[in-house]
């Protein structure tokens, strides 16, 4: 066995430039801050080449740890994935997902249109072993703090990927869930529950008083039983496993919620600049309210059940985001993520 | 036609008194204060007759728009509703309903156990032509304003009576909603939306895509298609229809994001309780986001679909709260809102 000390394998991250609301540049310019960060990760960029070389000749970074590769097409926020995809063979997100599948790269991170990164994904890789059905996850911020590092941060799995899950889906969901918040957010035994309209085992629709029972009986899950919507913001548990419709909806609830809040912290800010004091302590009211509701504060969400890794970081991202993408996605791929998971789901 | 003048009609409005977190008093009392404001209405009051006559002796009211009905029996606030129905033959929240569908009271008002109450509803109750599944509605509060009364209220049904709601259950909610919205907010052409995730029409499981296609297709109602989760707080439209399990899972989320903000405040409150200015600034900013996510300051929630109207007013009801409960439950009574929903359904 080697020490801890050794230097890291080398891991090569393929960025899709192109996606994102704030064009190449930003995510150029994350990757170039990877690139002198941490010496054992490589970045290859795929995109329009012209753009990439502009943006990375104003960027201070390592030139060979990172690595371009020409697409000629690329996806809008606002396509239909489908259509897009089919329509544009030589699309960013594709070219870069193939990419990964050939080896070029061990993970892929966007910030571009969500589900041209599933159906990319779903092209060319394979879903783990037993796993029937891919999903979107979401790191959310908490009342409560988890795991090791304290984190004020849940998981809450598929939130959009599979709308209608089953029983099984469910399971494996959770089992995901699990497996990804021990490796990243290094919280070794994760309180895992099912999203229910009632905290008793028979309550909710059929697939999810199956799942319940069939979680029931899942060795190495630490299952804690149904948790309701209040849980939610609460942060009962460490992963929340639901169906994509449901938890889709949650998640943009979380979103309204914070606007609202955003809202009044505006309109608050307005009516009362002369209230110097005041206006310091509602600020800071307000900050730890706009952190419980900001989901978004956590860069990136993984697609979870695929051989691969997919981190997609919201398109409002940074380069800042997009670094911490990056270092997730590596982290994943070390500590072989897609092993973890199919290790844990029951046989 | 009278004129709007002439005195209304009578209506009695049957009162399980044994329900809710307060006892019989706060129930008692709220009906007394009814039969102070509203000469038109009388309540009949269901439960233990010792119970009820020692709390009517504290209180003024009007002794001849109150009757006393007894019940040997209650179903607590933890009780399992069918297994407590079964064991209790003469629970109050049982004989009240049995009392209305016999003709005695014109409508129920309960802030007790939700359950055993939809379970003794639809026991006694009739569900109306065209309904084949009833519905809990909640008004919540929103960032948007709505209808004539510029009310802050949204109303989101179902909450929790139906789990699994097929297409034609969505429907027929959204006919239910809009013509609660109409009698009781005064909203004359409500804006109705199916919860999905994502606007367009063919979003969402395919119960969910069904409805959509059906509501466009109703006449006499403003359907404005999907909404998402986002919506929700901020209030897009003034009806939201889904099945009775995400419904309930995004209440309990409002109550959740609701109780997080009241601990924040608290917490406020406790550190800077010197900085006085401030404080009173905090505490308007957050009175504010606290109306926006609190879904019980508007008392009662209907239960839709059955030839009788059911108010459920919250567990932490006061006489206030009663008292209102009972008056929108005689506006509907008068308004015949089960007649308003079968003229609304498609034909």
């Amino acid at each position: 066995m080697q020490p801890e000390s050794s230097a890291p394998e080398p891991i090569t991250i393929a960025f899709d430039v192109m996606g994102g609301d704030h064009g190449p540049e930003e995510v150029v310019r994350g990757a170039a801050q990877l690139s002198l960060e941490t010496p054992h990760l490589h970045a290859l960029l795929v995109g329009d080449r012209a753009l990439i070389d502009a943006a990375l000749e104003g960027t201070r970074h390592s030139g060979e740890r990172i690595a371009v590769h020409h697409a000629s097409q690329w996806v809008e926020m606002s396509e239909k994935p489908s259509l897009a995809l089919a329509q544009k063979p030589d699309a960013s997100i594709s070219v870069a997902a193939r990419l990964v599948a050939e080896g070029e790269a061990q993970a892929l991170v966007s910030a571009g249109n969500t589900g041209a990164g599933v159906l990319a994904c779903a092209k060319h890789f394979k879903l783990i072993r037993g796993i029937r059905r891919a999903a979107l996850a979401a790191v959310y911020p908490t009342q409560a703090l988890h795991g090791q590092k304290q984190d004020p941060f849940s998981l809450i799995l598929d939130v959009g990927a599979t709308v209608d899950a089953t029983a099984e889906d469910l399971v494996a969901f959770s089992v995901m869930g699990a497996a990804y918040s021990k490796i990243i957010s290094k919280n070794p035994d994760p309180a895992v529950a099912l999203l229910s309209n009632g905290t008793e085992p028979r309550k909710g629709p059929p697939r999810v008083v199956e799942a319940h029972e069939r979680l029931s009986r899942t060795p190495g899950l630490r299952f804690i039983g149904n948790v309701e919507g209040v849980d939610i913001p609460k942060g009962t548990a460490d992963v929340i496993a639901c169906d994509g419709f449901v938890g889709n909806v949650c998640l943009k609830m979380l979103e309204g919620i914070h606007e609202t809040v955003l809202e009044l912290a505006r309109y608050a800010y307005k009516e009362k600049l002369l209230w110097r004091a005041g206006l310091a302590m509602l600020s800071s009211g307000i900050e730890r309210i706009k952190q419980v509701t900001d989901w978004e504060q956590y860069g990136g969400a993984p697609i979870l059940g695929f051989d691969r890794i997919f981190i997609k970081a919201h398109g409002r991202s940074r380069a800042r985001a997009i670094a911490n993408a990056g270092k997730v996605a590596a982290k994943a791929v070390a500590k072989d993520l897609a092993r973890s998971i199919e290790q844990g789901l029951p046989s």
